[in-house]
């Protein structure tokens, strides 16, 4: 397997946990999106979308979308499993990473903040109100949720991670990066430092990788 | 089972979508967004994110984010299989679902919209280019994958609705709002007539809804 990333993609974060817990390599290929490397002919051919993460698999399937990728393995490699439990257990384990996916990233990610940039010329400080305000809109959603549920466990989901903690911690960094006030949020917070004793984890925090600048 | 909606909701209009298609009945529940019924003391203690759809079940557990539900629905409901195939064709399937519930559409949100308006004063024409370059974005990728892909059928995958129409005709809705042109697109638009002619989604446009204005 091939894993087409950047070490600040959050999406690619998560799928560097995902492989991790699974206990899978997969070769690293760093496509620098701040010299964007993923707007070039070669990177378009294998991902119109100009995003990454991309898994390119053994037998030369190309899959995009960091929760498709995540599925992809959990349906080919399923265990540890990474969406335990009944229909409804794995829909709240979902629900959460979704929360993350479809409501807090794509907000702040940095075509978007780029297009904040140029066309809206919105200054670098409300560009970074912006991040913060998506960020603790989601995350305080999340924090009630998660403080509230009986579900809950030392993870996002009972006592063993699963893809709901693939999907925050990445999160999580993003939002320290511009200084969200984590300190509202005790529940992620206390999740997060579990997640980050973890081997898994803490091996594919961006830091971490080659290509980190 | 009790879905919470709004008619101008495309997240809300994918459920539809799937209850259709999957021949289940639920009660609809007007969550009406413009006038923030979402914001709701009582609308925030059942779903803290304060978003649509929300589907409350049968024995009272309450599912979030729209696709967390429909993937609920297909480990429940299985038939007829919104994600068929083998894993390599449900990655793609949910890829093209993904591409839209992440990279489009949380772009293009009310919450998004108003945020503009308000705190960054953006005006009105400027934002409706927003909410186009977003589409327009999106929709070609999505165009370039699916005219050169040989999975693309009748479909977006295959000769039967799937997932990744789910997704498609709720976001071409939206994009036709905004006067995108989607001349552009001719393998969506293609994808989206065959789609229309088909009860179950022609019955879910939000024209159709009890609470349409």
């Amino acid at each position: 397997m091939k894993l087409y990333g950047y070490f600040r993609s959050s999406a690619a974060y998560r799928l560097r946990i995902a492989l991790n817990l699974k206990g899978l390599a997969a070769e690293h290929v760093f496509v620098h999106l701040r010299e964007g490397a993923q707007h070039s002919a070669d990177y378009l051919a294998l991902n119109p979308q100009g995003l990454v993460p991309v898994l390119a698999t053994d037998d030369d399937a190309v899959l995009t979308q960091s929760l498709a990728i995540i599925e992809w393995l959990e349906e080919t490699h399923p265990e540890p499993r990474l969406l335990p439990g009944s229909a409804g257990e794995r829909a709240r384990i979902r629900a959460i990473a979704l929360a993350i996916a479809c409501d807090i990233h794509p907000l702040n990610n940095l075509r978007v903040l780029k297009y904040l940039a140029g066309p809206l010329r919105i200054p670098e400080a409300t560009r970074d109100d912006w991040y913060r305000h998506w960020c603790d809109v989601g995350l305080a959603a999340l924090e009630t949720q998660l403080a509230r549920e009986a579900a809950t466990g030392r993870y996002c989901h009972g006592d063993a991670p699963t893809l709901a903690d693939v999907f925050l911690v990445p999160q999580l960094a993003n939002a320290r990066r511009v200084s969200v006030d984590l300190a509202r949020y005790p529940t992620l917070l206390r999740i997060d430092e579990a997640c980050n004793r973890l081997p898994a984890f803490a091996d594919a925090a961006p830091a971490r990788q080659p290509d980190a600048e």
